[in-house]
């Protein structure tokens, strides 16, 4: 089989060394000439053989993967199959795939999990789309899950919408596990007396408890190179998708209390000074005459 | 009716005074000399009039609170009365009111709320006690209540601890109202092409709407004061009864989610560096290589 | 001064009722021809003077409220005014505003607070539009917010949308609110052999404490009427615009433990079975072999 | 090497059992005549060779473990060694340390996860003690814990306490991951139209995916026999190490967003009717006359 790859970036360039590994021809191209193997898209399709043109998109979300998926509407046809990989929302997949429809062409959403060490130990993925189009990718799928059985690392999740859906859940998920580890190591380094070096007793846990994961497996590799993870700055980005689990949990009424903590806790990691701190610093101050900090005291 | 009153800090002096202006005659005694007008317990005791002697205790809670408790059960005797109106655990209650009882002393425990305001608005007052106990105090309690109705500034709430109790869920109630307006406030300030004026706009909600508040009006008074609250840092303590409050409701099991997300948004304010928000980054930058802050890189 | 006041439900109806007492002429107009006072929109707007013929619109929000703006479009032209007081999104309200102003017709939107009790007390009015209409309202707003300084019960708050804004932030706060007293009142019932009545502690914080509030009082009036609220359900409903301040939240990246907490707790009350906290029970079975209920076990 | 178990439960038994099959020698006591080896404490002690004698005590926490304790205190002596393999709170741990160090026996507190696997899959086992009496249990440790490298799944985590107090933590991290799990499950099964089968894809997380443990592939598991959960009731129960996790960390002023939402999830869920929620909706009928529903009406 051999298919397009557009976007090679940290992730894109990844996939296709995978998919060449797993016996997939990949001709990528990227806006950066330096990476790119054909000058622009239309020389990508051009390379591909026809029926059933197969183009993967990997391309940030957004304004990025909407103008390679008008360009391609343009450029494919009927029978033609496009795969959105990146981040795209579900909502929007549904109207990618009703534009390209009307020109034929097919529409897959994968959400792919793993991140770097995807490559190595293949790509958890979620696709949403026609049963005709996941077959006829099934190569693909084949090559960049995970060994072992394909069920633990693959599904066909639902229509089109439901690979991105089942993925932005995925990233719900995935802030809530990474706070509850967070708060647990504060908890053990806030004795040291008692627990000297946190690190060692959560590697102890990796095994035969209830709390092992891979999550774990990395905050111990990361405890063993910086103990007290003095390198890092307690300032922590979030990705977009814990934002749309949560829309997603208001719309419908799902209470959600654990995956929005954890998203706020990143919020206010951000906030150099938290206005509604101050306001609730104002108001001890206004009825009690509570000591307060100002500003220009040192913390 | 003459009391004493132990403990002449900033709560002690005020009580004092709106008890003298409600008719009552006070003794009071503190560990500061410049203050106090009695040298030591012995001679507060001995200025009050007999049976019934009646002593307002309000130093701090904890070991200040039991020292002043153990003198005053070898000091007073049958028929005199005690009363706790500083912060006890409602547990330490019970305690305080068994040790005292075996010298035939009353014991009541009162809740005092009002801050540095109650001394010209009047005391809201949540007392624990024998209903003669509580009869016997009924002057003072009329003179350190707010005007109008008493059942809207003053409640025998129970038996010994049910002042103390009404009085940590009161606080912890107060930690959950500061930040509904405090993350409101912030919500105002995030827009200002919209809200240009966040304080106008609260101290419009004074009057008519639903918020409207004690609370309310002090917040609106930092406002005017200090518009952005740029004065103030974010800093914010906390007591020790909302921690108390939670810790109740863990032992009742009862669901507090907002009350324990405004003690913990505290905790988290006095964190320079928090160890979790440290171990969340350090799991992005594992599994993604996302981009993290190094400690060395300003913010 | 005469305004046409359109939508005469419960809201509609009452504001309509202060408005005449306070000297405006109102002519109403509903969808329900019994309470109508004019066939319909055209008739209502026949009826108004003008110039700047002046239209109160309060109609359940999205599709009535659209439909009604439309068809006001057609019907007033330049120099006339609409006031949106439903419950518009702010976003909304910049969308109506410009669909309005094709036709030289102004746009004020305005949150109205007070619930049932405005027409007595006055309603607090949150409004944002142009300086030249907020004045040209002037009476009509003089006439429907509290008595006492202006400042205290109305704003300008900013441009269109900036009255529905400031509305949707007052009802988060108010979620927060309520979950911080309800979980305060849970608290003290929890303790029948120390606090015998919650609703008699609950009353004597009306005065003097920091918890005073309306709100405070209005759950004093019902613990009054219904000491454990044993005829209520703990089905609680939401209005939409607790979501929207969250969503608001979401987007500014502004933390929200205290609103978000509040408005999971309703989604979890009208829950008859949680299928996650099945979830957790299904976990527990599974690891630890766990006594769980089976859902024809009675609980 | 030859020990005594004390407490063939279900934790006891399987325990046993391994440490068989690991070539250690067990003699088991329980307060069950039917499973237990020996007829009373004494017998049990005398059973094991001296010096070092050892035993390992797997009985309930609080009043059964005291009482065992307490007894052995009088049965063993100078050198001998005795593990506390249940859930004691770590403050619990040094008052049984430093009574039993009065008879001269030494003190470990073993924290144990891994539930009805643990017997084939092993045990991660944390342990708080002297080095001494850690490396006299070192083959002991060696038959419970599972295979693989020795860290990944033992730590002499710190003196005395440590044990617990590692083991305490991980239940509290285990309830912010269980509850991440739930909601994720929630959110995907509020969405039929887009994911049929929730545990399909669920199951596809367990390779590769960021989100992979071990918890998932319990749920994963559980959605294989009941794929909507339908045979459980959501009335979760907690185990007291939640609890004890979140009292740590408000007297540590840690703050625990995730965890404590976990917790009281587990609260709510197994509340007939919320009396906090009760007075939500009080408080909405009051003010805006919402239509609440009435306990006499079916929800």
């Amino acid at each position: 089989m051999h298919i397009g790859m557009i976007g090679l970036g940290r992730m894109g360039a990844n996939m296709a060394a995978r998919l060449r590994h797993g016996g997939i021809e990949v001709t990528g191209y990227d806006t950066d000439p330096e990476v790119s193997e054909v000058p622009d898209l239309p020389a990508l399709v051009a390379a591909l053989p026809a029926p059933r043109r197969t183009v993967w998109v990997m391309v940030p979300a957004g304004e990025p993967t909407t103008a390679v998926l008008t360009e391609l509407a343009s450029l494919l046809g009927e029978g033609d199959v496009v795969v959105e990989g990146g981040n795209s929302h579900f909502v929007q997949d549904v109207k990618n795939a009703e534009m390209l429809a009307e020109h034929g062409i097919g529409y897959v959403d994968v959400g792919v999990s793993g991140g770097i060490w995807g490559k190595e130990n293949g790509y958890g993925l979620m696709a949403g789309g026609s049963e005709d189009d996941i077959q006829h990718l099934e190569p693909v799928f084949a090559a960049l899950r995970p060994d072992g059985p394909t069920a633990e690392g693959f599904v066909h999740a639902g229509p089109v919408g439901a690979g991105h859906f089942a993925k932005m859940v995925h990233n719900g998920i995935e802030y809530g596990l990474m706070q509850a580890y967070a708060e647990g190591y504060e908890l053990l380094a806030t004795r040291p007396e008692l627990i000297p070096d946190p690190g060692t007793v959560m590697g102890a846990w990796q095994r035969g408890t209830v709390v092992r994961s891979w999550l774990l497996e990395l905050l111990v590799k990361a405890l063993e190179d910086d103990p007290d993870l003095g390198k890092l700055s307690d300032w922590v980005d979030d990705s977009g998708e814990g934002r749309w689990t949560l829309l997603e949990a208001i719309e419908q009424a799902v209470p959600t209390p654990v995956i929005s903590a954890a998203l706020f806790a990143r919020f206010a990691s951000r906030q150099e000074s938290s206005p509604a701190m101050r306001a609730v610093a104002a108001l001890r101050q206004e009825f009690g005459g509570h000591a307060v900090r100002q500003t220009d005291v040192p913390l």
